[in-house]
């Protein structure tokens, strides 16, 4: 065999699949682990969850410490998990009903559009970008963009759901395994974490690498025809994450606001009391809003950036002289960043062991660090061994040349800048440092300057995160053109199976702690289900800077990708039809924004009318003789937000079409440009407003330093005005920010998909003309 | 003499002027009339304010019905006003010192960066566009460009400060006229808006003839120079905007919100209580924030919109061929603007007369209509008469056929979309209709809701405007390049002086009642007032509109003017260069909108303390027996505003400088694009969030409907949640919103002035790498 500059074709033929075959093989490991806490009472002594640590004298539960009945206390567990599960899964079962409808509906829309582009002939048509070859007919792109379509969503839909299946089946046994200390609790509710993370990134890659060979078949040697066909992969992804992150984050928050506001605020009880009707329902929305729709919004993130690469590397050296290696080069580097993220879960489960309450947060925050650290090697390794030392990229219409290392930068700067949006993040939402407690003395003087200082905060945190994208665009823009985004976004997403687990374990020990309270279980069991939340509720912050910033790299990635495909070569701000373009693109996240927390709104109202009917008119709930009826609020709320997005997804969905058609694709390129800068902004002051309300509330209960206890206890009126922050803060953390992520990926990747029909048959209001 | 297609130079050269002296005139004159008011306690039988109706037997004072003392009343109202207006001189020569020390730095700069450009040479050079011809030097550049900022910041000043002097010298006089009845006290107030609004559009109009013929004088037939060297009018104008908007903003939140806190909240006594120690602070800041504030900001839109259609004109065919009275339209649309207004004023002084409470508000809707209407045939008259039928514009580097009635469609639109943008805030903000009713509603639940109710509406009434303003750009853009949307602008303010009388009648009627609060004056007073008032609320949300429009078209224009001037052809968001520019500048409205509430956040704490320490170190403060120390309270807010105001003034004032001289003047174009487009999103929906809460508390105290009365009365917990909602509005709509029109058109302005610079010495970084 030659020695070629890279990677030989086969041995990159084995490493992707293997990778992701040991990806799925380790979720399954760890579920198997989380399977050996048992929810059904039988004698325990023998079981030994971790595996290392036998059934040792020094294992003992707070049950037999403090004489309570642990058999009920199991059964009590048993029982909400299987309510939170089955809640969860009805929602997800009727999301999938419309889900159905629309990929179906969506399906045909794409093939009707791509096909008509060349009047749906079967004849091969000379190649686009390279004029002297013969490509496949715009007909089989229609039909393979089609079928790469539903293979996104598919992909997506079935992770998300095993995501949500495993962190349902772990919620109580976190709750139970906190029985035997914080260290056991920490690593079941992380393992399950894990199980999603690994199943979402390795399955996402096999799957596109399977699709990639067996489109190939038909393709042959016409890989532009063949990359083209895959966006459609990317635009199923997005558009399961429309339905992941605008109706789970509806759901979820109108959940949580409406049981909130009869519970706290009329009847008195506290949070996750078992009283309030809609507590199951506020249970499984952290379920289906922060597990599946978080989920759905990185895998389609993920998909996004790794289509952009490809399409871009199709026409460039590697697909022009057909190199292998080179051309799967995205796909290597999310290979690796399994392995990478394997080995650093390892240190959280295996390597180390929790023993206290104060080394959760540094475990979560270590996991960031290694993993960018291992991965930073492993991407110098795949640029070494998978690129050739000097390739040409597509850039607008040229070629530009490119060296290895300059994509090993690429990738770098996009992963670290990853780590600095977390940081940064964590600075302005966590309540060690001066912003939240700063946010939390403003509440001396009551809800107004809560609210104020909360803002300015939010408006605060932007500034760094948004140099940080600034200088991961410039360097990767100048160096590799629109590839070397979309190279960077996927390098800020390496590390995405380790991102999810820490993700997924924050609301697994939120609803750990639900289940304790809800159980009757011992105050010292909620004490270390609440530590592993409050952990969690940074690292939350943290998943959604990740994902606002490789949105932000992924956007501008498909929006050269759509520039490139419809044949534009500047996107001139000083042309009329660009400009207004790019204000009205602007605007969007405003309109966008209106519409989903108006939709929260609504659904908590009717959430509200329905809790209070039940305390009303079903008696003895509030003595806790009679059990509410969950099922009829969790009903309540699953339909309310599937009805409540439909406006803020036509938004999304329609005006790609409308611009595209109507105005065509200068203007369109306006819209895309003007929502991703304006929607990153708000999305991040949003989602950090709403952390540091929830934070700063959080912090004057905890009442752990001197300066927190002069504002408690709770029910102070200091506390009083930070409820009312972490209230308002909810829609925005949780709904109205993140799902702005939706709305600049999805708005990109549809103008990509459809550009093939936007250049031929866009327009015709300025043709009209 | 020849008939030319135009109007003469001779015609011109009268024309302009004496619609300004006229406006000059007519000003003092409703100063005159206001004067007739007497505010010192003596025989008032034969007065007649008005000047149409005599002293007849059907004017009675409501103090004589009630058997009051007038002669206290009327020594107290002059007291008061004497104190609001010492108050406010006070800041205003407070302010000056600091912008005379600002103006002079920057003057010097201005001087040697543009002295620089070919290093402080005195030969002639080839010209800038015209190649064939000679131009004057750079030097002569530096100096006329320094002298007309130096001339622009002083007409802003002069006018601003007589307009708060009218203002603080009517406000007490329509207190007393309120006596007679609604219909005087209106007059009055709107006689002494008008006197602002007149001066202010009719001194910048004369000051920048008057430049333009003396500079000539100099420049002789180089109009490329003459018009580079006027756009510093422009910046001189906007420069002094930002000490009005941003200090000025700051101050009348800090007294606002600090007088609320302690007054309202901790000693429970009601606004404009004469205890209250900030309650004199609180009636400066309407006098300098709402009136000298927004007067400077729209004195500065203006002369950029003038400034920047003449730069552009001078390099189009009228400046190449020397055609003085189409080169001077911009002037000419002025000029007939202030006729136009002067005839909108009599219908609301003389031709029509209000003699009940609901005629107020459509008495003001009405101005705007009228003004609008007979604007129009305006436009068209001078697009007749003082341009040829058809023409060339310069537009990035090529010429552009344009015909007249063109340019008429160009002012025309941007005339009618300030109207829209008028009406659709009114819509969103005033309680007439269901968006305010709707917040309202919300208080029920709380304040959460009511705060997440208000930003959702905020957000939802950016649309409208959104699409007006991009309306306008596309027609005007298309049709004749950035002179297009220069006259758009212009066409939008050219109703200035009736906006201007409209916006300061506002607070001169909120002052009004203030005094009759405070001298103890009957409730049926306050109640005439409150009703101005009322009506001036929402009149002041259209004003706010008006301004962030036209910010929006001005600052499109100086950046198409600046584009043009720094000799870059194309702004391709597709270049690293100005991508990241765009998204940097999209995030700088954030940046400074965080620092300019947590400004009004810091100052309104130091009034706090010092309200405290009023109430628990003077005795007899509550009882009424001892007056409180108004003074020290006035000079907390000056000196805090000032100090304030430093970081985001620094912020607009060196971005430019920093980015032009390090990246350069593609990422600078990226940079004012991005601001532009986001900045005017969050400029109107935080004045438009303001304002509808504002209005939300104030439909609950007034109880004017079924459902309002059952949110009220005042102390309910609707009440007290919509309470808040108006709290945290205050800084949006009157501080950080408002400011933001000021970051976008200095930004721009100041980039266009320091063109040369930038273009020759600029974007050392890039260089260097």
């Amino acid at each position: 065999m030659a020695a070629p500059a890279f990677l030989p074709e086969l041995a990159t033929q084995v490493v992707v699949p293997v990778a992701a075959v040991v990806g799925i093989a380790f979720a399954v490991l760890q579920w198997v682990l989380v399977s050996k806490v048992k929810v059904s009472p039988e004698p325990r002594r023998g079981d030994g969850s971790s595996g290392k640590s036998g059934a040792g004298a020094s294992e003992y539960l707070i049950e037999e410490e403090e004489g309570l009945n642990e058999h009920n206390v199991v059964v009590k567990c048993a029982e909400i998990q299987t309510a939170i599960s089955e809640g969860a899964t009805s929602f997800l079962f009727t999301e999938y009903k419309y889900v159905g409808l629309f990929m179906g509906i969506f399906a045909v829309l794409i093939f009707l559009f791509l096909g008509s582009v060349e009047g749906f002939s079967t004849k091969s048509q000379p190649c686009h970008y390279n004029k002297g070859k013969t490509c496949k007919p715009a007909l089989a792109n229609a039909i393979f963009s089609t079928i790469a379509f539903v293979l996104g969503a598919v992909t997506s839909l079935v992770s998300g759901f095993l995501g949500m299946k495993i962190a349902t089946y772990a919620n109580a046994r976190t709750t139970l395994e906190a029985r035997k200390g914080v260290g056991k609790a920490f690593i079941t509710a992380f393992r399950s974490g894990a199980v999603m993370g690994f199943l979402l990134a390795a399955s996402g890659l096999f799957v596109l690498y399977v699709a990639i060979n067996l489109f190939g078949i038909y393709y042959g040697d016409d890989w532009e025809g063949l990359y083209e066909a895959i966006t459609g992969y990317g635009l199923g992804g997005s558009s399961m994450a429309l339905f992941g992150r605008v109706g789970g984050g509806i759901y979820t928050k109108a959940a949580d606001v409406g049981a909130d506001l009869v519970g706290k605020l009329e009847r008195n009880i506290p949070e996750d009391d078992p009283r309030n009707p809609a507590v199951i329902a506020d249970n499984v929305g952290d379920n289906v809003g922060d597990i599946a729709g978080m989920g759905s919004d990185l895998f389609g993130s993920y998909a996004e950036s790794s289509c952009a690469a490809l399409v871009v590397a199709s026409i460039s050296s590697f697909g022009i002289n057909h190199e292998f290696t080179p051309m799967l080069y995205p796909l290597l580097i999310s290979s690796v960043g399994i392995i990478a993220c394997l080995i650093t879960t390892l240190f959280a489960t295996d390597f180390f062991e929790i023993k206290a309450v104060d080394e959760i947060e540094p475990a979560l925050k270590n996991q960031l660090i290694i993993s960018t650290a291992v991965m930073t090697v492993g991407i110098a390794l795949v640029s070494w061994l998978g690129l050739p030392y000097t390739f040409t990229i597509f850039n607008f219409g040229v070629q530009k040349t490119v060296y290895n290392w300059q994509l090993f930068l690429c990738v770098a700067v996009g992963l670290w800048a990853g780590l600095i949006i977390g940081f940064v993040t964590e600075y302005y939402t966590s309540n060690a440092y001066s912003p939240v407690q700063d946010v939390a003395d403003s509440c001396r003087t009551g809800a107004a300057t809560n609210v104020i200082f909360g803002l300015a905060l939010g408006y605060k945190s932007v500034i760094i995160p948004i140099f940080a994208i600034a200088f991961s665009i410039f360097l990767s823009f100048s160096l590799a053109a629109m590839y070397g985004v979309a190279v960077a976004a996927l390098g800020m997403l390496s590390t995405i199976a380790t991102g999810l687990a820490i993700d997924a374990y924050g609301p697994i020990s939120d609803n750990a702690g639900g289940i304790a309270e809800m159980a009757g279980m011992s105050h010292r069991i909620r004490e270390r289900t609440d530590a592993l939340d409050a952990a969690g509720n940074t690292t939350a912050a943290i998943g959604k800077g990740f994902a606002i910033g490789s949105a932000a790299l992924v956007s501008l990635a498909l929006f050269g990708a759509f520039v490139s495909r419809a044949e534009i070569s500047t996107v001139d701000v000083l042309t009329p039809k660009v400009f207004i373009g790019l204000l009205v693109g602007a605007m969007l996240p405003y309109w966008f924004s209106a519409m989903t927390m108006k939709s929260v709104g609504s659904a908590a109202l009717k959430m509200v009318e329905e809790v209070r009917r039940q305390f009303n008119t079903i008696p003895g709930i509030m003595e806790g003789t009679t059990k509410p009826d969950y099922a009829t609020c969790v009903k309540i709320s699953t339909d309310a937000s599937i009805k409540e997005m439909i406006p803020p997804g036509a938004l999304v969905m329609l005006t790609p079409l409308i611009v595209g058609i109507l105005f065509g694709v200068e203007t369109l390129s306006g819209v895309l440009a003007g929502a991703l800068v304006s929607g990153v902004q708000i999305a991040i002051s949003a989602s950090n407003t709403g952390g540091a309300w929830d934070n700063a509330k959080k912090y004057i209960e905890a009442g752990a330093s001197e300066h927190a206890r002069t504002l408690g206890p709770k029910g102070s009126d200091p506390h009083k005005a930070a409820v009312i922050g972490d209230t308002i803060g909810d829609p925005l953390k949780d709904t109205s920010g993140p799902s702005l992520n939706i709305l600049i990926k999805l708005m990109a990747v549809e103008s990509l998909v459809f550009a093939p029909f936007f250049a031929t048959h866009g327009g015709i209001l300025f043709k009209w003309l």
